[in-house]
């Protein structure tokens, strides 16, 4: 009808917003959510739609989309299969730029009807010039405009932009990211990708200005021959860092079930992802721990070399069996640089030949001292500390002090890094009780605030990491 | 001098304790632990040593071990290296069982003057008939008898016996496992191993009536062929999970600078352990996974067929292939099996084909007929059921009503156990605030406490059940 198709653009940033299923007896509903979400964003056209209701949580509510006076841009929606294509002749009478479909219950449920209603629907937002995102999905969080889907989450937008097929990724990545330091450009939730796919999303986010990382989690592939040159052009431009779901046969059927993708053969993906210099990840968590390396390594290191220092011998020990076993590399310490570490380590209890680990490494004046003798290693691209957060409950009290310990250790890591031009790696472990956890949150967010890498355990940094550097490496050969 | 040397179960049980180096001034010294966590556990015969002072934290100080009038089995030291030989002339003199020694700086430290120290060291304690533990450890946690040396855990003792060489991993596992309700016989960290070793060790817990499972920390072996012996025959008797440190060459040369330990070839020692049934794992993490899985799981799963339930695409089709790469198996369900599903669950947003997911799977109801239908499904062995926490702070409030969800949650699931005689594995996924935390330990206790098995991710379950499957197998052909 328009013409022209609205760009992500226009629909990353629209005037009003409808709600049709809103429901003020249901708090759990979708619809509901997305109301109480975009009202504490502070956006201001909202436009909750039920024909039961004439005002919802202090809103005006409307019988129907068209007896909205204002511009509705944005719809979402979370209403029956079956009610969806009525809605959407009104979406085209509206002169609506997108429709967010939460609803599901379309083609992965295995029910032909249910397939063709969706080709229906894709017919019906062709003819009324409007997108459709979704269904099955959780939609949209772009803080920069408000429209934010789901809320707890600080308005800040930040450089990462994440494209996910599953709604819970969607939520996971950003709640369990944010902590860590990750912010985000644009995040969307595209299920079954009836209109909107991965390969349009990673076409967007690989020209989007506001965009320096993309992240995806992909079931599956609409058109490969169009994500191939997506993929490409988004992995020549930016960092890619991609998780796939569906890679056994188990996987691949509930990867059908859940979003109706049908997924490639992992072999392919898998030599896809190492010619283009994309980084794959195998779960949401590495997701999170490798956009915080590429985020906040300053700089990113420039080799396998790495230098461990903490506190635990146990953990030392298998950090460098991880590090080994993910490429990276502990080069020993000559006996001269160890001989300099005695001066500023004690004897009795310490590993100096790297993983260099001593209780006195709890102290400020410890770290910088021993990163200045570590700093002039050669063959050292980086250093990762770490410190376990089970003492605290050990015996009687914390063995770290950590009122007097996180700001001189900010000040101790961020004079080394500035020192050296090497980055220094955080692994925090976090304890298992919520006292131990006050402080554990407490001295995470004073690392990130700092802007340091802080990851949860050196396992993962060791995984992390070693995907990273292969990642570099690859691309400045 | 006694003729005989003390068994274990006698250092296990002293009748009086002597902690040599205790300083009021220093709050955080190990003998001053010591002493603080025998108080708190209501040790009643506690003999605090220092030259300089008379009484320390309201007990009784005294200048010397002889000057001590009661009897005396055990003495814990934390003096410097070069004072130990002389007061292992003390303890014979004093006629003591046992000496645990923390000080570190011995063999490990790679002076040769100090590994002839520790040689001297055992010359004393055999010809005074006492046993060495250490040095280079942090030594004995036997919550029946009050001996423990570090605090904040309950006194309730359990099945599981824990010898480890790492003082930091004595510590890491029952301080994280304690709240997943494993509970500890006994924990021995030995660290160097100069006198009481891991052959002994081991020999002891597959003897030792108060243990039914035997859980290992090893970095080195002192002697081949023993260690076979022993490990041959505890593997035989009970299950054995053994987490083998220093298995590359950063880690070999880790673990020599942590406990002088010479590791041995991994090939020989993966080798041993699939030849003898003895459970290995990678990280004290996946231990206590293991452990949870042996001490929770009602019955052991007689079969690699898993059916997982829970809320999130996302993570069910994460679970499927973590599942499957591990070795466990998710049996497709029939059409009539999905039909029987589809009366109990929602069509929209549910998968139907296992894993069983929909955001119904809240509620107690919609898993007790969930579980009622897969229950009949001959060729699933065990329930996964999940659940993240991450949703307590996404739209404003709680997915999960917690307060209501809990106790009707565990009734269902021990409901369920009981009528279907398969054994139900829980997934928690931790938030990443503490307000979640707080509800996520509140659940945690609450499913623990009534006898369930709990992990805290998918990965975990899959890698753990993997493990405990096919050693269950293995045993039983």
């Amino acid at each position: 009808m328009e013409g022209r198709e609205p760009t992500l653009d226009e629909i990353f940033s629209p005037r009003g917003v409808a709600i049709v299923g809103v429901s003020p007896r249901d708090e759990w509903s979708f619809p509901t959510k997305v109301v109480h979400s975009l009202k504490e964003a502070g956006f201001t056209a909202i436009y909750p739609v039920n024909p039961k209701y004439t005002e919802v949580f202090g809103l005006r509510c409307y019988p129907s989309l068209r007896a909205i006076p204002g511009i509705v841009d944005h719809v979402v929606v979370g209403i029956p299969a079956e009610s969806i294509l009525a809605l959407l002749d009104d979406c085209a009478t509206k002169g609506v730029k997108s429709v967010n479909i939460f609803t599901a219950g379309f083609r992965e449920s295995g029910y032909k009807e249910r397939a063709e209603l969706e080709s229906a629907m894709l017919s019906k937002a062709r003819a009324g010039g409007f997108r459709i995102i979704g269904p099955n999905c959780v939609g949209l969080f772009v803080p920069k405009t408000h429209l934010v889907n789901w809320t707890r989450l600080p308005l800040e937008p930040g450089p990462i932009g994440f494209l996910s097929q599953s709604g819970g990724n969607a939520l996971d990545l950003p709640y369990h990211g944010v902590p860590r330091g990750l912010h985000f450009s644009k995040v969307v939730s595209y299920g079954n990708a009836l209109d909107v796919d991965e390969s349009e999303l990673l076409q967007y986010f690989s020209q989007d200005p506001e965009t320096e990382i993309i992240a995806a989690y992909i079931e599956g592939v609409k058109d490969g021959r169009r994500f191939l040159g997506a993929l490409k052009e988004a992995s020549f431009r930016k960092p890619v860092v991609i998780y796939k779901g569906g890679t056994t046969e188990a996987g691949r059927r509930a990867a059908y079930g859940h979003t109706a993708s049908l997924t490639s053969s992992v072999a392919v993906f898998d030599a896809l992802c190492r010619q283009l210099k994309t980084i794959q990840v195998d779960d949401i968590e590495e997701m999170i721990d490798v956009l915080v390396a590429l985020r906040f390594a300053r700089p990113l290191p420039q080799g396998t070399g790495v230098a461990i220092l903490g506190v635990g011998g146990g953990p030392s020990v298998l950090a460098s069996d991880e590090m080994e076993k993910g490429g990276l590399h502990l080069p020993p310490l000559s006996p001269e640089v160890q001989g300099e570490l005695r001066q500023v380590l004690p004897l009795a209890g310490a590993i100096l030949s790297n993983p260099v680990d001593a209780t006195t490494l709890q102290s400020p004046e410890a770290i910088s001292a021993t990163l200045r003798v570590l700093g002039k290693v050669p063959d050292i691209h980086m250093f990762i500390y770490h410190l376990g957060f089970h003492p605290v409950s050990c015996w009687g009290d914390s063995l770290v002090p950590l009122e007097t310990f996180i700001q001189p250790a900010v000040d101790a890591f961020t004079q080394a890094q500035q020192a050296t031009g090497k980055p220094i790696l955080l692994a925090l472990r976090p304890p298992p009780d919520l006292d131990g956890m006050k402080l554990f949150f407490a001295a995470q967010k004073a690392f990130v605030g700092a802007g340091f890498p802080v990851f949860h355990s050196l396992q993962q940094v060791a995984r992390a990491m070693a995907r990273v550097v292969a990642w570099y490496q690859a691309r400045h050969p």
